[in-house]
């Protein structure tokens, strides 16, 4: 089958993944799951993993098939899955869970002590097939098409994760603050809107991405070029700051804001990466606020996203791509020339 | 009366504040309670204020009486207080707050719309007597001496405050890392002890402090010095990590600790302060942890730790000096050569 | 002024209260507020004070003005009060408490330990003036009417509050049950909808009131008299059950469908009541279900509530009345007769 | 090899189980782990059981053999296992769950769509080996010997499970009462004991349960043959009330006590069971307190329980009997001669 995986390292997008002739997964262990890839965002994350940024962070070995946002059709399962039969539709969560260690256990799927994690740590879905487990699918409603929710896997997962996060602190009239309305944060904006009645500000250097922030549920946008973003949160939320703020972005710019955007006692998420975090031990004391790490999330909060997604809470901006595209839609990412999220289409 | 009263900013800590005569205070408003003042904590953050660090982050004017660890006797009130009477004896919660903003409605009482810190933002109480209010006061039982509890008002609640916060995350068998066991730490481990079945290690540069923490709770005790900390809390933890750290420190060297120490989904809280946070965004997120930054503690929450001190299950470690010896206090804690609390008795 | 009191229990509803002269109230305390009352929401609670059911549980001394879900313009300030100022509009928390108590200081300014409740243990609005403090009113904006708001006082907050537990434990695609459609209930559906993404099923015998259920967002409405209510809801949540049940009726009947309904987890809050629970103790453990009291709602969730509706997420269903009409807004409310929420208008 | 089965429903303990010669079990699927039973607990739901009180709330078939409190040494494992290998000791978790439903997801073992629970609905440990799953064993440290913690495997996480959920909500200096200090209730003690700073009130007819209770950190006890319960928890409390009460009894006698002894707010535990709750509804709401049901307790609290029995934070009192002297264990229970937990050895 026609896979695109990498082979090194480099920063050239042009030419970083090889679309080239691999052999079909098979089911090896009773729980395995071979799935016909229909749809695969391309995301972010793909880039960095290219650039060899996640090499510090998690065992990788190479050549490897990249792609962690997968949805499609059951082949083929091993001798005791369940869940999912032949023809069923089905979303993957990025991570293979084991079941067993205490953190599976405990329902918190991320921190699985022995995961995989596709497309990351082990062959993704930019390939015709893929194989996972019966503890990494999600069996998808008539009504949803998976072309349509692969990005979910990633993309909304983290984006649900996070604000799953800020909801429970999160009460009407609150200001809850958006910065970066791309891929994840157009969905995030939805979620916060289906889920709370906080007010919801937008914050993107775009002007597409600001109005797609409107049609999402932001009250109001800013843009950071020129409107003071401090400024007009304390006035919007009468001097007290917001409650949450969900960082898409996470650069040195973006971080900057929380002492002076984040209410006392609010949470700063850091959902995008790539710039670091840099304040005054004293700031956190004085605004008494946090800077929260966000990885993805659960495999339950991708069921709940694909409910929110089957009640028409949340709709993906998406465009579709062949698997031979694959480099030039890395190329367009990496110069924020793509609105919402593009999905490969092996 | 005689109070000791900080002129200008400083860095000379053997002439920071001079002890001189001023007016007695006297109940302006129908909730006032005046506190003759029978011990005064000293604490770290009195040698920031005198430094002129804390200027940016609060209004003050200068001179101002410091001290902010207050507890001793009521000797006048208010028209309307109902809580204590003349004679009571009372720990004083450093901050007056209003009782009428959202903040105070919600019992988020340090985050107060119109509060006043005493010896921060107004007179404190190193001096003979303190105008306070009837929501600042805790009134004490019998069997607890003011002058013991005094340093309760802020280094206690500050401990407590941010060990309920870890209290929250912290199962049997978890492990949660005390960094720092001076004034606020030896508090902190042994509210731990009390409210949590975690494994407690404690870390310290002092054989001395790391003695007291044993003697407070903690299992294990490192020192940074000779022991890898971040291998020994691996270790320590089966390879999972510390659940929940609380760095009485701050520094540059100890926050940076946070990456390697912390749990998949764990909480490092920033209690002390001085160095910066500075790390990847990507570190937190690939590590799902937090800096939690914390402030004082809420007037119940310092309620509660005075139910702790009467239960006999938070014992502090003091040393009692004379309104004169104030400077003298100052320079010591400086060179770090005060072991536990000192307290000033007017 | 005219004030409408109750002078001794009864159950004749046709002269339930006696509309008199009685003294204007004038500010005796430094914080107290003297209210020109606009609109005062009739209540299901002041029939059964009139028939004597809350003597058991509060004390009450009569003659007594009823009326505890007010709202109208301040007329006279204590000297201490800076929240608002004559002429400013407000709604009125039910409960005037003390700030100074434990309860108070945590924000449950529900179980406040020295509080007095307009209309049920002090006297309250359906009245020219009504006597109040600081501690008891929100400031509204300019875009809300007081009539319109009225009912919010308690009818809003009781919904609200019982809502806001239920919300925590509510995700996207979890089955919510609201019983009984009326006053609270209506507003219940409309804070459910505007917090979660909870798939609402309402449960009412009438269907002027399931109707408008659905108006407010309830996706299935049940009549118990036709339908078998557990089987649908078993049906509707795919054999999981309601992870919540908001019961705003009470009664023996209602409350015997908490067994058959509930998830296992899940929670049956009792707002109505009337009736009695009775279960076996081993239905409770079986299920793991809990039956959670809830009563009216803190200080801090009417103002979250007067946020909703200024944000036009709920809107209220009402009725106008003079102070005249009263008993047979009594009487209509005891045969069932109103629609939304009955307001006086003094 | 030998097993003690149930042929029919009696309410005659001394003949409640026969004790025959059946087919050692054999892994079918891939996670199976046969267990060689060194201890067995015995437990008073083992008597409803026998008694047919559990027929109505979950499917079983007769015979079965009973026992669901079980410990031992692994003896063979499916092929697939990782967590344990032959010669491991375990203790066994109650319910066999499948990890594929949505409960098992979020960490709601207990809640389980595919479960089977040992000796409630599928052949349990009162035998010389039981067939249970990789998902339902903890791996046992050399320090504690699994005839000593089997009780633990349900009265051990039952009683956890309660005291965890009350945990949340006891502050240092609250009042906890735990009613009924047998198998259960003692264990439960020094949970509280061990995770809370809370006051913990302990109620019991029998003398020895209350030395007992007094010894497992309960510093007052109350017997209610001669004790006003309510007005003691009144006084204990500063007229607040319980903020937790466990109920390990569940009579008619102990719930009709919830509404005289729950703090406003206050949760009332159903752990045991037998009685029924009786109350208006009214008493839920003007005390806005909870019945909570409890059942058992997830995987991942059994490994908590199993972390504080290694702290040496909790002790069981036990009694070990022979496999043939099962029916008259079962009789002394009966007749509440048993003190602590009774252990069959087979």
């Amino acid at each position: 089958m026609l896979a695109a995986r990498l082979h090194e390292y480099t920063h050239d997008m042009s030419d970083g993944l090889s679309v080239e002739e691999t052999d079909r997964p098979e089911p090896d262990r009773s729980g395995d799951v071979v799935v016909s890839v229909e749809g695969a965002g391309w995301c972010q994350t793909d880039n960095h993993i290219i650039e060899g940024q996640w090499a510090d962070y998690v065992p990788q070995e190479l050549p490897m098939t990249l792609g962690h946002e997968n949805a499609g059709t059951v082949v083929e399962t091993g001798e005791e899955v369940t869940l999912v039969s032949e023809g069923d539709q089905v979303v993957c969560h990025p991570v293979q869970t084991c079941g067993i260690c205490r953190p599976c256990r405990r329902g918190e799927t991320m921190h699985c002590e022995n995961d995989s994690f596709n497309g990351l740590t082990t062959d993704g879905g930019f390939a015709e097939e893929l194989l996972t487990s019966e503890r990494a699918v999600i069996p998808l409603p008539d009504s949803i098409d998976p072309v349509d929710i692969a990005p979910h896997a990633d993309a909304g997962i983290t984006a649900y994760h996070a604000v799953k996060k800020a909801v429970d602190e999160l009460n009407p009239g609150d200001t809850a603050v958006a910065i970066g309305i791309g891929g994840l944060g157009h969905i995030g904006v939805q979620c916060l809107n289906a889920m709370t009645a906080a007010d919801i500000v937008a914050v993107d250097l775009k002007q597409s991405a600001r109005e797609l922030a409107e049609r999402c549920g932001a009250g109001v946008t800013l843009d950071p070029a020129t409107d003071d973003v401090a400024a007009e949160v304390e006035s919007l939320s009468d001097g007290v700051g917001a409650a949450q703020v969900l960082d898409f972005v996470g650069s040195d710019e973006t971080t900057a804001l929380a002492p002076d955007i984040c209410a006392l006692g609010g949470d700063y998420h850091i959902v995008g990466y790539g710039g670091h975090i840099h304040e005054p031990a004293q700031a956190l004391v004085a605004g008494e606020f946090s800077f929260v790490g966000t990885l993805v999330g659960q495999y339950s909060e991708l069921q709940e996203l694909v409910a929110l997604v089957k009640r028409g809470d949340v709709d993906l901006h998406t465009s579709q791509h062949s698997l031979g595209e694959i480099n030039e839609v890395a190329e367009k990412l990496e110069h924020r020339e793509i609105d919402g999220r593009a999905v490969i289409t092996p």
